[in-house]
């Protein structure tokens, strides 16, 4: 139950038992956010700056609140309008920001490495708020929190991620956590977004959806993302849609009890159908929820927190077991 | 003396009495506002959402000083950049917002009905800051405080609106409110946008400015928004002015004690000139004043806050009878 | 050591006595910027407005830090999408503000003189960040802290100032503090942006870098500004940098311990190479540091604050004692 490192830059270089205590810490934040007053005052007089070169409204507001929670000073940094437009770089901008006191560098990129890059010149604690088509650690986080809470398991979990796998950073995250925790792994998709590389890592890899789905403890779907897409490897929408979007009738393919998720934005009719996106199997609105306390946790923890033992036991430790133990479970299959 | 709603979305819907309790706490807060230390943390803990999908630099700084002023976080979400560019539909992002424990949603949307259509989704707190050509309730409840701060009474006054009462959502709300007080509204313009169909709603219509503005206590001037009129139905500039914009010399038939207001931006030389809207008998920036007490008043009491019945009956106790005892000699008349 | 003035406009208007209490309060607000606590809550339930006609990321974000830093309310309120857009007039922005009961407005804007005609019309603190190429008094005033703070005086001091002096308003608030408080200051770059005109205020003029630097104790560089040079009158960027481009051979003409500074952003390769601008010499992150404390002294002082005299003295007497003995020794030569 330690956490020693400066930044968070990805899931990959995480222990499993690192990321239990990111999600051991976040359960607490969720119960304190759960109080009529939601103030913790970890964070005060230091400074978070959200520095988002790449646009993103909800992750920017989902940081932004984490640090107002914690009673940090938050600053945010856009591309527009800004030094870097002036032919500034990115290591510059990052060391005026740090030598104006920014004590977090929360950063959203499109080059993949941008965090790792940062990481290296600063002081400051680097957060990475999703590099490009590398990775996105806080949604890989909240997903698997947002598992841990609906299925008390990760380990032995068996986890189909839907969409343009090869693209995804989102994808990327949950993958390298899921498998670090010891949960099964499916990836679905068309074969140019899903290539058999991935099995390598651990995941199985199938282009056929009611394989992928059948025995799905939980669907998590990709956001098809129009504007990036490379036309020579997608499809058209109507045809994703037609062979992967998941629709009620779709969805009897899988067990009655699937968690259905998705990081958001959703393009209704697309990826997925209003009647599941709104349904009783949908969590993605807790998704959102728990981001906020995830991303409260790696504030705390990059920053020296160390939630006191008996708050932990308290408030979490169920969570915390059900991860060992699973984990326990997991490696003995 | 009571306040029940969890939303406030028009001024249409709401009693005499309901707008009785926010003009007199707003009162009671202008009176905190002018003390050296302008702080109530009455809202602590709890976020504030600006959602502006139509731009407006000026309502979205004063509902975020007034949310600032009452300790709230404020979170700022414009049109641009965020995930409504991406296709996400309003109700999504709301819901989202909600799921990131917004407790306040302040919305300015170029749709009317948009407020009404979110209270409908979201157990956070709704307030319309401006919705299409429908309703603008904190600016007609602004305009009300100061027309009763001035002249000390609504019941029985001769408010003149002037210009383009048809698309305007500031017309809509100060009749709403005015007439529930029972003020006499007199709506005058080009007979192109201020069509006789008002007076059914118990307004007087005429299109001769003199008329107009000889017997008023208040003349409300609206802005000319180049940008949003129909060329079909609008003059050109030059000839609204020469008919409806107010000066000097045109003031001359108004009593010399007539109150001028205009919600802002002012187009000088336009609908007024330089000399009367920075006159003795402008109120213009008063009314930007009193928007703040008026929007921290409504935050306040659509959280459930309850002024202590001394603070009241100290600090605005004479508004609140102003009000009452006008209206009774209105419905006396 | 006293501060009256209201407002920051200018550091032509400065006495030698006004920029030392400005620098020996900054002195003090640097050290509780080091603490790890460093909110100092003078400016609890003050509002500031950064008015940004002219967009700049990082003057506005180290204002923004500095309010912060003394507990103020900040609003950010930039011209895309506000209502100068609308046809509204500075003024009517700026007094709308203030009926917002903004205590600061810290303004930037493309036309000289801007910030002095709000002082006029406006009760609020009124703080140049910089208009037109008239001044920049911040800048000005964190370039001589550190200066003062890495030389141990001012009085004296050789200081070049290299690049365009003739459009920079950078160059203008330096030369005016630093010959107030007795230093030696040459001014270099192509002839048709430094004309021999500035030999008037008590400059050294040559368009010669080696004459400029070889007894220098201080370079301070400035931004080639690409996006604003009239094209009429600068050389080509490879012109000006093979003439004027401090590289490391070329400071071998300056003495070795010379300090390089410029105010960002850097263009690397052009008025300065990557192996200077981030060598042993160079303070140009300092700069940065330091304009942090600089702009919580200004906001403090026109506040009406005043450090009780321990402080100064403890924390800061040196500085002080710097100045004024140095300027004596000035006075003397």
């Amino acid at each position: 139950m330690t956490w020693t490192r400066k930044d968070l830059l990805d899931l990959q270089s995480l222990s499993a038992e690192e990321i239990s205590t990111i999600l051991d810490t976040a359960r607490v934040f969720k119960d304190i956010g759960a109080r009529p007053r939601k103030v913790m005052p970890a964070l005060r007089g230091k400074t978070v700056v959200n520095l988002f070169v790449e646009p993103s409204t909800r992750t920017r507001i989902s940081f932004e609140l984490a640090a107002l929670r914690l009673a940090a000073d938050v600053i945010n940094f856009t591309a527009e309008a800004s030094s870097l437009r002036k032919g500034e770089t990115l290591k510059d901008t990052a060391r005026n920001l740090e030598a104006l006191n920014a004590d977090f560098i929360v950063i959203r990129h499109s080059a993949a490495g941008a965090p790792h890059f940062l990481s290296r010149v600063l002081k400051a604690h680097v957060i990475n708020a999703g590099d490009g088509a590398h990775e996105h650690p806080t949604q890989g986080l909240l997903d698997v929190f947002t598992m841990l809470e609906e299925k008390k398991r990760i380990a032995g979990l068996r986890v189909t991620i839907l969409g343009d796998i090869l693209y995804s950073r989102v994808a990327r995250s949950n993958i390298w956590a899921l498998l670090k925790l010891g949960a099964h792994v499916t990836l679905c998709g068309p074969p140019t977004l899903v290539p058999h590389t991935f099995e390598d890592l651990g995941c199985r890899v199938t282009h056929d959806l009611e394989t992928a789905i059948k025995d799905a403890d939980v669907i998590n779907l990709l956001r098809i993302q129009h504007e990036r897409q490379r036309k020579t490897m997608f499809p058209g929408l109507g045809e994703y849609t037609s062979l992967f979007g998941i629709n009620r009738a779709r969805l009897k393919a899988a067990p009655p009890d699937v968690l259905i998720m998705h990081p958001g934005p959703i393009n209704r009719g697309v990826e997925v159908d209003s009647e599941v996106a709104d349904g009783s199997q949908s969590v993605i609105l807790k998704q959102v929820t728990n981001g906020l306390a995830v991303r409260m946790a790696i504030l705390y923890l990059v920053n020296g927190g160390k939630l006191p033992q008996e708050l932990i036991e308290t408030d979490a430790g169920r969570t915390s077991d059900a991860v060992n133990s699973q984990q326990a479970t997991a490696t003995a299959e």
